[in-house]
């Protein structure tokens, strides 16, 4: 049984709960927040740096490494784990949200999407067929559905459109699966779509649900729609998907955003939040986020976030590692993302301990309470 | 006995030893390389990156300390170690070199180099007193004496007006060094000058080692002077300085300088080398330098270096670390950074094992011939 997901505990007040996926490279506790390396490097990290930081799956992005190195580099390289040093379990996204965000002179037709690379301007094409072919290359244990993701706001009709065509091309990509994937080795879940239209959503998950697949995504949220938007579309969402199954919603990485969502019964996050503040100075501590850029840290000897367990908060003080970001020192974001890895990973400890022995409920509030103070 | 150096084997053949100076903060064998962490961080790396690299001293710069984060907060830290986590030797040299080469505005006198900081401008002072306070309140290990290195080339009147100011400033700073500082914890180096002039070099060596100091240094030398001419000096310089002392040789860490100084009885070197050529893409192998930017690493799924012992070479593939390159990614900074901090650690242990089996002389001839094939 090469792909498994049980669930270990659910929470008696809300509809979290707390389970294990089994994968080709090793078991994932969840709910997991999966850190991204976008081109097959979690940005500024080793993969042990990576590991030391608590994360045991990673995402790469398939529309980034199919432009660069290109699936065959990778694929030469015996794919993704053996190319990037990561023996545990990977996810490749299809590629989907990237063209719709990324690429230049974009053209959807029923086949896939002809596009301009956002690097060379070169013209591509990528389909169902091609992004799954791709992420066999890579060969990341889980594999996700090529969807059309529409923006928020959509208007009704592009939002049904989108969502239609993603049901269509599922079809295609579980084809492409079922011929030259090896279902032992990759999982390939379906994407949920229906923008902000709570029956396109109950639409979209029935037909994606009408294949039995390993695991189901929740996408086109967390694309700028308000919170309570995402949060009461999520009321209605999560539930629609089989209970048995593995739930993800893709791109969230907020502290309250994880929270609601497994409060919510989802179970996978991912999301650059991390990685990409911490290139910023931002750094996520149990009483909120601060900027270490900040003058009132200068001579601040005390760690990061004195209730934190990394190598950062355990070997260096906010004194030094202001220092190294106003000097523009690349070992900043280094120890920034290493540390606001680790600040996830400990907070999905903390929900997995907490669903186990009832205290989700009183967690999640504390949390929020104490890392938004006043702001909730 | 804080401080001491010993000669454990001489080579027959040349002027080459191996050694062992013992610090407050550990022993290092000698001939050693010494990687530059000029703003209290070696560039790209964790210090147990640094020390998994092989290196067992680091050098940081006082020019840039002292500018910023300022000695005050590093000193609120108990120092260089403890701020930048780095818990073996540790040297600072004076700023002496850095106040000529990267200052604005920069002003001579007697009494010091008044100049702008090359970060914000600011008018700025440094002394022969002030420069041994700012490394007192640094904390390295070993301190470097305040001096003026001229340029190459230098007309012999000014290298003589610049040595005979080092030699004045070097009294000085042995004064503040005896007035407040602790010599159970720091060990003041005293600097050669005299640019390319074989008399003034002679007349350097005099007046430095008239002061007892447990270590002399050989400064103004690979600062632009053809290859010939720093060979030719140093037949006749390093001789001049005593036998049981450490001798460095400031700013060299190419191969062919490392082994032709070794020759001739040097003992210590630092560089930016293999550091600044890392994030250039240029990797140090056994067969010479490559550059992973190259195309025909494309599919290369070999190591960097088929001899080499580092982490980057027992986990990455060049066609992976030319990704990483192509795609700005910073781990390429940090895995060519720790394979060349490598490549230079491995040689000085090869250095000091053929001192003490008498191979020496053929081990410098075939890395020579190696690296550099039809160049030498």
């Amino acid at each position: 049984m090469a792909f498994d997901f049980q669930i270990i505990e659910s929470d008696g007040v809300t509809a979290a709960r707390a389970g294990r996926l089994t994968t080709p490279h090793g078991a994932v506790d969840t709910p997991v927040f999966m850190p991204v390396g976008t081109q097959a490097t979690v940005k500024a990290l080793t993969p042990e740096q990576v590991a030391g930081a608590g994360a045991k799956i990673i995402l790469a992005n398939t529309y980034h490494l199919f432009l660069r190195p290109g699936a065959e580099v990778v694929a030469g390289a015996g794919g993704l784990h053996g190319f990037m040093n990561w023996d545990g379990p990977l996810l490749t996204d299809s590629g989907g949200f990237q063209v719709f965000s990324l690429a230049d002179s974009r053209k959807v037709s029923e086949d896939g999407v002809t596009f301009r690379s956002h690097i060379d301007g070169s013209k591509q094409i990528l389909t169902p067929e091609t992004s799954i072919e791709v992420q066999h290359a890579l060969g990341a244990d889980i594999i996700m559905a090529f969807d059309e993701c529409s923006a928020y706001p959509s208007e009704r009709a592009y939002a049904e459109e989108a969502l239609a065509r993603t049901t269509r091309w599922l079809a295609r990509c579980v084809d492409e699966h079922n011929r030259s994937g090896d279902k032992d080795r990759q999982a390939l879940f379906g994407i949920m779509q229906g923008g902000a239209y709570h029956d396109l959503r109950r639409r979209s998950a029935e037909e994606i649900t009408a294949h039995d697949l390993p695991g189901y995504a929740i996408g086109g949220l967390a694309v700028g729609e308000p919170k309570d938007v995402m949060y009461d579309m999520l009321d209605d969402c999560v539930d629609l998907l089989p209970r048995d199954r593995p739930r993800y919603l893709m791109g969230v990485g907020s502290p309250d955003d994880i929270l609601e969502a497994v409060a919510r019964g989802v179970d996978m996050f991912d999301c650059v939040i991390p990685t990409r503040e911490a290139r910023h100075g931002d750094a996520m501590t149990a009483r909120g986020r601060i900027n270490i850029k900040n003058a009132r840290f200068e001579r601040d000897y005390g760690p990061l976030d004195a209730e934190c367990d990394c190598y950062t908060c355990r070997n260096y003080t906010r004194a030094y590692l202001r220092h190294l970001f106003k000097a523009g020192e690349m070992l900043s974001a280094t120890l920034l993302s290493l540390h606001n890895i680790r600040f996830l990973t400990r907070l999905m400890e903390r929900v997995r301990a907490s669903i186990k022995d009832g205290s989700f409920t009183k967690l999640k509030a504390d949390l929020l309470f104490y890392y938004y103070g006043a702001r909730k």
